[in-house]
């Protein structure tokens, strides 16, 4: 019999903007009981861009949980009732300016299974057209592209740390030599 | 100047077992107010433990969050003072049964940095010994070991789709092919 955790109740911490908390109580299989905390999130989406010469683009970013600028792949979360490709050709056109003639899904992940339901669609984007970004006001991210060599030297060093932007480098890494 | 986002009220929502929640009122640069909801992680571990027949050492292990069994290397949070190596040596023992002989670093990344200050220390465990795991009284984790070869293939397939075990086998498959 397969292990699961059932559900014996489950209280609502917070209802937010980004994400919900909630603490659930599970019955382990020895009948003990025992609290999750999970942080649910709407999902989201990175896109591995790649521009006429066969460069990615990257975006620098303030993030404020870890008070750092992180040079991360396009992405955002999922709006309500959004399909991930178009969230994904959102994304890309407000974060970088760039449409893409192809958008094609390449695979999804979870980022942080221990305490969140948070997974991401990993697209590949191709065929870019330069254009101006679409940001909120206030919002300030900076775009660069780089060659597939150099972002994996940048992960090797240590210069990008971001998990989703790390999976997206080296997906493609192995796509494309496979 | 660099754009950063100044903190002009800090609300604790939350303070867990495994996490905590605020939620920041942060001054943008154009001097307009917003939220910033941020979970609070003490930070973890994870392990690329390659056996004697050089095959990587993985878990099967269910998890609430997403009321599903995933496949991943070998992880688990920091514990209060603890060092990411010492962490990263209990944690296999406790998860896996091995012991090794020599456990190195190999990078650290964010799992969520729009939402959390999670960091997982990524090291490399060689030379292992098997042994008994030692896991918490309810909790039950199968442990296997792949070829990397087959590890490549199942994130390509969709069967690995954690994003720490994802960076662990590419980082590890990039580290040994260069």
């Amino acid at each position: 019999m397969p292990y699961i955790e059932k559900t014996m109740k489950s209280e609502r911490i917070y209802d937010g903007k980004i994400l919900n908390l909630r603490v659930d109580t599970v019955e382990l299989p020895d009948k003990k009981y025992s609290k999750r905390e999970i942080v649910e999130h709407p999902g989201a989406v990175a896109i591995v861009a790649i521009n006429q010469d066969n460069e990615m683009v990257v975006i620098r970013q303030y993030r404020k949980a870890i008070d750092k600028v992180l040079l991360e792949i396009p992405a955002g979360k999922l709006e309500l009732n959004e399909e991930p490709i178009e969230s994904a050709k959102r994304e890309l056109k407000e974060e970088t300016g760039f449409t893409a003639e192809k958008i094609e899904y390449l695979t999804e992940f979870y980022t942080s299974p221990g305490f969140s339901n948070e997974k991401v669609y990993l697209f590949l984007a191709q065929g870019l057209t330069p254009g101006n970004q679409e940001l909120e006001i206030g919002e300030h991210i900076d775009v660069e592209c780089f060659k597939l060599d150099e972002l994996i030297k940048m992960i090797k060093f240590g210069d990008i740390v971001d998990s989703k932007t790390i999976v997206g480098i080296m997906y493609y890494y192995e796509l494309i030599n496979k």
